[in-house]
C-alpha cells in the first residue's frame, strides 16, 4: 500500500486492541495518523500509543470514513457491522475475529507461514485464533521437512484470551480463594481461581467446542492442507497471559528431537528452550511479553512411528493476536 | 486377613498419609489398632484419626514390629527401606511409591479394574500413580467392550500431588503476586502461581519425565496390555486438588459417544457430568473431596477411525492415592 498510511484500530479499549497500539508503537508502523475506535467505549476516553494519549472515538460508519487501514479487535458480532463498512469505504480490514475466517477468497494469515496468501481480492484480510498461530508456527517447518500425518493436541489457555473482565475475575476470585472468601463468577461458568474449565467458546453440534473447531479448521486453511487430521482439547487454566500447547504430532517421515530441534530453532518467529534435565522449557510466565512461540519438551512420542511431543508457548495478546496482525498491516506496505 | 487387625500408617504427617487415617475412619476400616508413623515427623506430634488424636511413631524397624498390615505413604526411598522390614516382620505392605510398582510378582491394583490381580505372594501391593489410576478407570470399560487401540494423555495435575510445602508454595506465590511483591520458589523449579510447569519429577533418557513413564507403564501392567501404545505429557497447574485428564483414545472398534456415556457410568467408581451446552462437566474445584472419577466432554475424535476424547477429573489425593490404598486394604479382609 502507498504510504502515507491514515490507520484506525477498532476495539482500540480491549485488551487485543491495547496491544496492537503497543505493538505498532514499538515497530515504529510507519502510520501518517493512527485513529482509535471501540464500540461502546464505556468511561475509556483515552488510550496510550507510544507516548501519546489517542481518543477513543465511537466505532461507527462515519467514523471508520478516509483511513487506508483498519485493524479490528473486535468481536465476531462487531466485526460483522463494521468491517464490510471499511472495505466499502475504501480501506484494508484486518479482523481479529473469528467472523471472516472461513470465508472463501478470505486470507486467513500467520506472515511466516502463508505470506503468500495475502490478497486484497476480498479487503479483507483475517488474523487467526491465538492458539491456531502458536500452532501453524511449528507445524509448518514439520510439514516442509517430514509431512504431518495427524495432530493431537491440548491446550493450556490463560484468561486474557477471554478479555479484560475475565483477568478481573481470575485476579478477585484467587484473592477471596486465599482468605476463604465466596467465589463470584461472571465471565466463567465456574470459578477460574485454582481450576481449570475445558469450555472455550460455545458447544458445536458434533460437542467439540467452538475453539475447538477453530483449532482444526483454521489450521487446515493456513497450511492449505484441507484434509489434515486434526483434534483438540481446549481448556482454560488459571494463567493471566500466553497459551501453552502439549502438541503430539505424528510425522510421515523419520525426524529425530535433534533434527526437529535444528528444524524448528532455523523458522522465523520459533525460538528453541528445551534443556528439561536442567528446568529449561518455556513457561506461560516466561514467554509473557514476548514475541516468539517458544518450544521445549521435544521427544519422541514412541506410541506410534514417528512420533513428536513437543510443548509450545506464546504470549496469546502478542503472537496470538496483536503482533500478528501488525505483521500482516506491514506486508501490506509496499 | 484374619481380623482383629493391627494396621499401621507410615508417612503419617503427608498430604497422603493424614488422607489414609481420614479415609480408614470414614469407612470404619476394622482396625483393632492403628498406628501413625513418619520419618522425621518434624515438630508433628499427633494427627487426626476420627475423632482421635494419634501419637506419630517414629518410622524405625522396631516400630514395624507387631503389625499385620503397614499402609505406607511414603517416598520411593524411604519405602525401598522400611517396606521390606515390614515384610519380613509378618506384615502386609501396601505402597503408595514408585519403588516396587513395576517388580515382578507385586501386584499393582486399582480394586474396580484388577481386584483378581491382588495377590500376596511377595507381601506387597503396589498403589499405582495417582493419574494412572484415574486413566485406567476408564480405559478399563472401554477395552472391555471396543478394545483400545492407543491412548494419548494430557495431564493438568494438582499441587498436592507433590505434597505440603508444594501446597503451601501456590498458596504463598499467588499471594505474592496479587499483591506485586517478588515470587520464591522451593518446591518447583518455576513459579506455580499463575504459571503451568511441564514437568513432573525426573527427565527419563527417552525425554519423558518419570511421571510420564509411569503414566505408560503402570497402564499396561494394570491392564495386562504390556504392548498397549500409550503416551503423555504430564503437566503441573496452579490448582491446590485433584488431577484432570484430556484423554484421546482410539478404540478397535465403533463407539459412539452415547454408548460410551452408558459404558462408563455402568463401571463402579466412574460418574459422567457431560452436558458440555449447559457448562456440565467436571472440574478439580468440583471434584475434589469426591471418591469418584468423574467424566465429562465425551466427544468423538473424527481425526482417526474409531476416536473418543474424555475429560477425566478425580481428587489426586483420595482414589488417586489414598482411597485406592484403603480398598485394597479391604481387598485383603477375609
Amino acid at each position: 500500500m502507498k504510504q502515507p498510511l491514515r490507520v484506525g484500530v477498532a476495539g482500540a479499549t480491549g485488551v487485543v486492541g491495547l496491544e496492537m497500539l503497543s505493538v505498532m508503537s514499538e515497530r515504529a508502523f510507519p502510520a501518517e495518523s493512527v485513529r482509535a475506535m471501540a464500540s461502546g467505549r464505556g468511561d475509556v476516553r483515552t488510550v496510550p500509543f507510544g507516548s501519546r494519549d489517542l481518543p477513543v472515538e465511537e466505532l461507527t460508519a462515519d467514523a471508520l470514513l478516509g483511513l487506508d487501514m483498519v485493524l479490528f479487535a473486535t468481536g465476531a458480532s462487531v466485526s460483522r457491522e463494521f468491517v464490510p463498512l471499511a472495505v466499502a469505504n475504501g480501506a484494508v480490514a484486518i479482523d481479529n475475529s473469528r467472523a471472516f475466517r472461513m470465508e472463501d477468497g478470505v486470507p486467513l494469515v500467520v506472515p511466516e507461514v502463508n505470506a503468500k496468501a495475502v490478497s486484497r481480492q476480498t479487503g479483507i484480510i483475517a488474523n487467526p485464533n491465538c492458539s491456531t498461530i502458536q500452532m501453524v508456527l511449528v507445524l509448518k517447518p514439520l510439514q516442509d521437512v517430514a509431512g504431518i500425518k495427524r495432530v493431537v493436541v491440548s491446550t493450556y489457555q490463560s484468561v486474557s484470551g477471554t478479555g479484560k473482565a475475565a483477568v478481573e475475575e481470575l485476579r478477585e476470585q484467587s484473592g477471596s480463594a486465599l482468605v476463604g472468601e465466596a467465589i463470584i463468577s461472571r465471565v466463567y461458568p465456574h470459578p477460574i481461581a485454582f481450576n481449570c474449565i475445558p469450555h472455550i467458546d460455545v458447544i458445536d453440534e458434533d460437542g467439540n467446542t467452538r475453539e475447538e473447531t477453530k483449532m482444526i479448521l483454521e489450521t487446515r486453511k493456513i497450511l492449505e492442507l484441507p484434509e489434515l487430521p486434526v483434534t483438540a482439547t481446549c481448556v482454560r487454566v488459571p494463567v493471566f497471559h500466553s497459551h501453552a500447547l502439549a502438541l503430539c504430532v505424528e510425522l510421515d517421515s523419520e525426524l529425530s528431537p535433534d533434527d526437529a530441534r535444528r528444524v524448528l530453532g532455523g523458522f522465523p518467529g520459533v525460538r528453541i528452550l528445551d534443556d528439561a534435565s536442567d528446568a529449561v522449557y518455556p513457561t506461560q510466565l516466561s514467554s509473557s511479553g514476548t514475541d516468539e512461540t517458544w518450544v521445549g519438551r521435544i521427544r519422541r512420542d514412541t506410541s506410534v512411528t514417528n512420533g513428536l511431543w513437543m510443548w509450545v508457548v506464546a504470549d496469546n495478546l502478542r503472537k496470538g493476536a496483536a503482533l500478528n496482525a501488525v505483521q500482516i498491516a506491514e506486508l501490506l506496505l509496499d
